[in-house]
Formats: C-alpha cells, sequence, structure tokens
C-alpha cells in the first residue's frame, strides 16, 4: 500500500492510497484507471546528483567526483504518470536517465547524516530526461537539463525501499538500464547532508540520485517504464515535434 | 509611486503602494517603518544570466557567450530589502553582483522578443551573491549560487524603467560597481524569449539579467546598497560565521 496522488473522478485533488489497483481516499475506491494520477510531490526544487554510479560515469568519459555534483531542475520541469512528455524540438540527442527519487517531509537545514531518515516522506521513481546538444554546450545544465517535462516521476511514493532495491527502464518493452542503488557512490544521508548544508529543504522537494549505465536515446512515439522494486513503475509516452 | 510587498502591523501579507515613505492599501497608510517590506516577488524559479555585460566577463577573464549564460536560484535564495543575510560559513570568497530583476506577470512560453513585454509585471534591484570557493570547483553553480540568502530582491516593483537606468552598488557606504543597462550584450526580450524557448515561465518569477564590471567581497558586518534608477535602493545586512 503507498501513497498516491491524483485527481478523483469530480476534479479534486487528493493524497490517497494505493491498494490493489484501486485508489482509496476516506471511504471511496476508486478504480485506479479512472482517476488522473499526478506527480506524487509538488516540489518548490529538484536537487538532482550527476555520476552518482561509477560505471555511469565511466560510459559519460567522466571522473567520479570527489563530492556530489548537483544541479537543479525548477517545477516546470515536473511530470506525471501516465502523460506525454514533450521534448524541445529539433534537438537530436535527448536521453532517458532511470533514478531513484527522495521526497522530502519537512522543512530542513544542516541535517545530520545519522538524523537523514527523519527527513525523508518516501521514495518513488524519476526519469532524468537530458538534452545532450544544449548540456554540452553549457556551463550550467539550464537548457540541458531544467526544460518543460524533463523531471517525470511516480506512481507513487513507497515509505520504504530495500538497500539494494533494483533499478530499471525499459524503452518500447526493451530493458536499457538494469542497476540497483546498492552500487551508489554517495548514500542518501550523505546527500541530504551535503545539499542541507547550503540549502533549506521544503517538503515535497525532490533529490535525484543519479542514474546507473546505460543512458540512451528517446524518441517520438517512445513509450518508458521505470521499475524500482518496492516502488512500482513509471511509465510515461514521449514526444518531439522535428 | 511602486509596488510593494509587506507584513502590515497586524501580521498580514498586503501587495500595497508605497508613496512618500508611506505604504498604501485600501485606505490604510502605514509608516513605512512600521511593516516588514517583502520580496517583491515569491518565485517558483529565478533564471540568471551570466555575462551579460562585456566588461562584467573580462573582468572574470571569460569570453563573452555566443548566448545567454543559464543558471538557476531556487526559492530558497530569496531574501528581502532590510534583512540581514547569513552567508555559508567557512567560505573566503563570497561576492556580490547587483542586477537588474525582471518579475513575470503571467505564465508564459514561447514568447516572441516584439511580445516580451506583455509578460512583465515590472523591475527590482537584485543582489546575485556568489560563493566563490565553491562555484569555481563545481559544474553546476549549485552551492556557488542557490545557497539560502543567495537572492536579496526589493524593494519594490517599478512598472517602467529608462533604457538607460543606471546600476550602483555601495558597500558601507562605498562605490563599487556602476554601470547602467545600456550595456547589456542581450536585451530583457531576448532574455524572455530564449528562457521561454526551453521552459514556461509563471507569474512571479524572476529574471537576473547579469552583473556589470565591478564585483567584490562581502564580509561579516557589511552593508550593501544597490540602487538602479527608476527603482530605488535594495538595502541588507550581511553575516557570516567563521
Amino acid at each position: 500500500m503507498h501513497d498516491i496522488r491524483f485527481r478523483d473522478p469530480a476534479g479534486t485533488v487528493r493524497n490517497g492510497l494505493l491498494h490493489d489497483d484501486h485508489v482509496h481516499f476516506g471511504d471511496d475506491a476508486h478504480d485506479l484507471e479512472a482517476v488522473d494520477v499526478l506527480a506524487p510531490a509538488e516540489p518548490t526544487k529538484i536537487v538532482c546528483v550527476g555520476r552518482n554510479y561509477a560505471r555511469h560515469a565511466e560510459e559519460r568519459g567522466e571522473d567520479v567526483p570527489d563530492r556530489p555534483l548537483l544541479f537543479l531542475k525548477p517545477p516546470n520541469a515536473v511530470a506525471s504518470h501516465g502523460s506525454t512528455i514533450t521534448l524541445p524540438a529539433g534537438k537530436e540527442q535527448i536521453e532517458h536517465e532511470a533514478e531513484l527519487a527522495v521526497v522530502i517531509d519537512e522543512q530542513c537545514k544542516d541535517v545530520d547524516p545519522e538524523d537523514a531518515d527523519d527527513v525523508i516522506r518516501g521514495y518513488t521513481c524519476f526519469n532524468d530526461v537530458s538534452n545532450r546538444d544544449d548540456q554540452s554546450r553549457e556551463q550550467n545544465w539550464v537548457r540541458g537539463k531544467a526544460f518543460d517535462n524533463a523531471a517525470p516521476m511516480g506512481p507513487v511514493l513507497a515509505e520504504e525501499i530495500p538497500d539494494d532495491a533494483a533499478v530499471e527502464l525499459r524503452v518500447n518493452g526493451e530493458t536499457r538500464q538494469s542497476s540497483s542503488i546498492e552500487h551508489f557512490i554517495f548514500s542518501i544521508p550523505e546527500l541530504i547532508a551535503e545539499i542541507t548544508t547550503y540549502m533549506t529543504l521544503e517538503p515535497g522537494d525532490v533529490i535525484a540520485t543519479g542514474t546507473p549505465e546505460g543512458v540512451g536515446p528517446l524518441t517520438d512515439g517512445d513509450h518508458v517504464e521505470i521499475e524500482i522494486e518496492g516502488i512500482g513503475t513509471l511509465e510515461h509516452d514521449v514526444r518531439q515535434d522535428a
């Protein structure tokens, strides 16, 4: 049973529970198919981590960093489970990056690693959609990472996941990424401690923990699935105008 | 007469008008000294522009870019007129950057340069506070630019400013930066068009248009004034723990 944010048939936004393909809120139960699933959080910011798996750093030809490589996606990037994301037009290399995302539960700053669990609301699946055409040309990855629809997340929030949760991404049914969060370079408590040394995190803020090896192209018409053990499967479609 | 966002003596947040050192809301008029001035916008994101004055690019030893250099500050960076900002502890080189900021009035995407004026709510003064210790070590300027209190702005929103508005920054009364927005490399309409090619801007979002030459250090106890012709003077104090 996981937390799910949805719009009910009357159009009202609710925070309910998903159980046996039914969405529960109060005494109401809806067929999962009858509701619009919304992103499981409304972040004021998404703090993303780059190169947090050694094999992904390797495939990008980059060194493993000595401290977390951080970048930002603003709220305009959020997209939900079941949506069709629109990619920037006319770009040649836009890629998927399957990631575990952490949703923050309370306003916090200067969090000690040993207290990090206390500020976590839950875990969800995340696609760090990346526009390499621009990313490779800019100091800060804004055109490359912060465009509209660049952060699909969902479908639910899980309160607990295994320490070695499997992460898999499929495009049109074909497996492209397959790894486990046990290969993190920096742990979630280390990431929360480092980020909150500099900035206050707010309830609903998201930390995207980096992608494993196997990133690859997305093109018009693709169907993406990101499955993380203990959470479920985020699915979205892709549209790109020429 | 300019728009001013403030907390009235009863603690309520209001959008009023500043006139002759009095803040007006409905039939009430308060002494400016009797209210808390708040940041003139509540952005979902601040899109900042780097190297938008040739002489500042020069002083940093950088080339003038062929398209706007963009980076992001999240809402946690916002600080208000009259506040004391706290800088990250233990950093040796934190600097001021006086900038004109543009506040967006409506949700917009793919804005043509000739329509850019229609999406602007107003103009305010902005300090792009920059932590060079970390900025120089990271790909994306997150620790360097996105920390808490790194975006003081205010005191008011002006609807119109001259095309050659003077920008001046003083620290403890001494002038450090003195230029004019007539030296922009990329104009405000060009910036809005470029940014909204990639991302939707929301009401209250802020574009910080870059700093002229003369950036320099901030240290514990400093008093900063940023004056822009047609707007007024943003003032804030600085605290930094060792």
